[in-house]
């Protein structure tokens, strides 16, 4: 029998009646004749509490005692899940992530699947159990919880479907899918019907929040389909695919849709003395201290120095300005930094191949008076870095101006 | 060094102050030269918390699911606990009952611990840690998570005592030790400065809430000097403890004090067939149906036949009656049942040689005008079951007419 994998966010499992109406759905699935993986997240704000608790009684609590904690928040609600099932007369088996056969490295607060050992998950699945799995953890070489950090429940979903050849993965949240815009900005911003993987990290990485791109991009790697549906009805949601649904792909539009992210924090070294290795000297220790850069610019040099601007979160801001400033002052520069920006990125395929696009995207901004700040492209999308406060006006224009209300998606 | 194991109970670390107060205290433990594990139970009203949210779900949640869920109400306090030592500058190191080597067999929700390997605490111990292990819990043979039951923290830290060879084992709960009756109900009553096992676990399993029976009689059994103690003050608290201390013995009194229950149910079956193995054959149903049975009374036979009446806790009380009704159909009697009663017990080292206390009981007792339903005696306790509205009347008046309140304890 095929293996579906559904994974429910902390939305979908947010009370106990939210549980029950997701047992009622995971019951029918079953009806329909499915095996059944299911990967649950904490309890709605769960795991916002638990970090609160952590921020009370300690000012820098320690990565390791966070996991074991926050690894407690999806081991209740699987566990609650599965006592719902059983009152639905669907047998049912609740397992931590360590139960689970999850094997993670890295570091504490953001590890990695190294190993999947889904030995007693396929037992249980031949006993004709509902396996139920704690998302978003693990178990590292020491024995120890390990969480694979924030979103990491759509990564384990994707894991586990990869590892148990599931016909497909299917993700549930509190949205109908993949929207062109965020429809609490655009109003007539309307779900995707079909995008490419490769698509949907861009959108996932560029402020989309409906599915963690690291996830995106497992499943892209694997071949895993992805269904990102609404467990609150039954509308068809938003199907990842690649490759293997060719056929779809060439008949669908190149334009995805229109992203943005409200935390972005730009720093700049100015004045830099450049040469081999500058990027180098500059990245490093931002990566070695697990700071993710989003976008970069490097511009023109003027008697050998150069200028050299990058986005990162806020969160990471004055970590990452410090760590500039050491390098700036170590080749003769200065560094800056502004907080209170944002992206708006147009994501599609084939966007290099249609320079109008970026042209377009660069006009409409133009057109309404909102400066760019920064410019990043790449085959599938054009990102521009603006204030902050124009964020909403940009994503509307630029819906409106590529007519992603009229696509008949 | 020596090894000292702390066990702070649920209302110590109801809050994320508490658990702050409970870290200070543990740096001051530390600080004054002691090797410490710490066994925290689960925050306050987590427990009663997710009991709710479980039955929310479902009407009959499986056991399994149910030491799942509640497994992670302890892994949640004890990583809290250990960031907060973080915090005062004390290495700590969260342990859950699985990663700490306590290996569990029997049945979900009243599992009984098998074996502790302390290897890990050991190495951790020899590192200068401070360890702290989630109560109430351990694996079993499936790798799943299995709890001791309600209480099960008290057992978790003696057994961890018993097994580290510990000096002592201290007990921090919200009261000043072990009082000579409840001060809710006897303003007059003071707490137990030394108290024997035997005693304490009489008192225990006839109402004393301050510490889990199971815990006082495996600390009897090991030899494992307890101390009661409240965590919100310095007091002395009471010391339990067996016979190297025989000299302390020898000097205090003989009576300990009173205490009661006050849910108690009673389950009476009448004209049964009596001969070889009729009190198997009653008991034996209920014992692999997992119900405790309490004072048991065979009550004179008439034409071969006999009365039998036992008590159980009102949450066994409907199955224990049922159980008991086909028990007695079989035998041709039939069977009664009746809730609201309660306990009341003197208990005392010495009881049998010292006949008087039995007959003072029920002597003070019947000039007081309280029925007596039921009565048991032991070696070091008398108890009498009455009806429960009239069990605080009982208290208060047992510890005026033994002089409780003018003891110097």
């Amino acid at each position: 029998m095929a293996v579906v994998v559904q994974k429910y966010g902390g939305s979908s499992v947010a009370t106990p009646e939210h549980i029950k109406a997701v047992a009622d759905r995971v019951r029918r699935a079953r009806e329909s004749g499915q095996d059944l993986v299911v990967v649950a997240s904490a309890m709605g704000k769960t795991t916002d509490r638990l970090l609160r608790q952590a921020s009370e009684v300690s000012r820098d609590p320690s990565p390791r005692e966070i996991d074991q904690l926050l690894a407690t928040g999806e081991e209740q609600s699987v566990a609650l899940l599965a006592m719902a099932l059983h009152d639905r007369g669907v047998p049912a088996v609740s397992l931590t992530g360590p139960q689970a056969g999850f094997k993670i490295t890295g570091r504490y607060g953001s590890g990695v699947i190294s190993e999947i050992r889904p030995g007693r998950i396929q037992k249980l699945l031949a006993e004709e159990q509902v396996v139920i799995v704690a998302g978003f953890q693990g178990m590292n070489a020491m024995g120890d919880v390990m969480t694979l950090g924030r979103g990491g429940s759509d990564t384990t979903a994707v894991a586990l479907a990869a590892a148990l050849g599931a016909e497909r993965c299917e993700v549930y949240t509190d949205v109908d899918g993949v929207y062109t815009a965020d429809p609490r900005i655009v109003p007539e911003a309307r779900p995707i019907s079909f995008i490419t993987p490769e698509e949907m990290a861009e959108m996932a990485w560029r402020g989309a929040k409906v599915m963690h791109p690291r996830a995106v991009e497992l499943g892209a790697l694997y071949g895993v389909e992805i269904h990102v549906r609404c467990s609150f009805n039954e509308e068809p949601g938003t199907v990842i695919a690649g490759g293997r649904k060719l056929e779809q792909l060439e008949t669908r539009e190149t334009l995805a849709g229109i992203v943005h992210d409200l935390d972005v924090a730009r720093v700049a070294l100015g004045g830099i003395r450049t040469g081999p290795g500058t990027l180098s000297r500059i990245f490093t220790p931002l990566a070695e201290h697990g700071i993710s850069v989003d976008v970069i610019v490097e511009s023109g040099t003027r008697e050998g120095t150069a200028d050299v601007a990058f986005t990162v979160s806020r969160a990471n801001f004055t970590e990452a300005r410090r760590l500039a400033g050491e390098v700036a002052a170590s080749l003769g520069g200065e560094v800056e930094g502004e907080e209170g920006l944002g992206k708006v990125s147009v994501v599609g395929t084939g966007m290099l191949n249609r320079p109008g696009y970026a042209a377009k995207t660069f006009a409409t901004l133009g057109e309404a008076g909102i400066p760019i700040r920064m410019v990043s492209t790449s085959e599938i999308q054009v990102t521009c870095v603006v204030q902050a406060e124009r964020v909403e006006e940009a994503v509307r224009r630029l819906h409106e101006s590529f007519e992603l209300e009229e696509r008949d998606v």
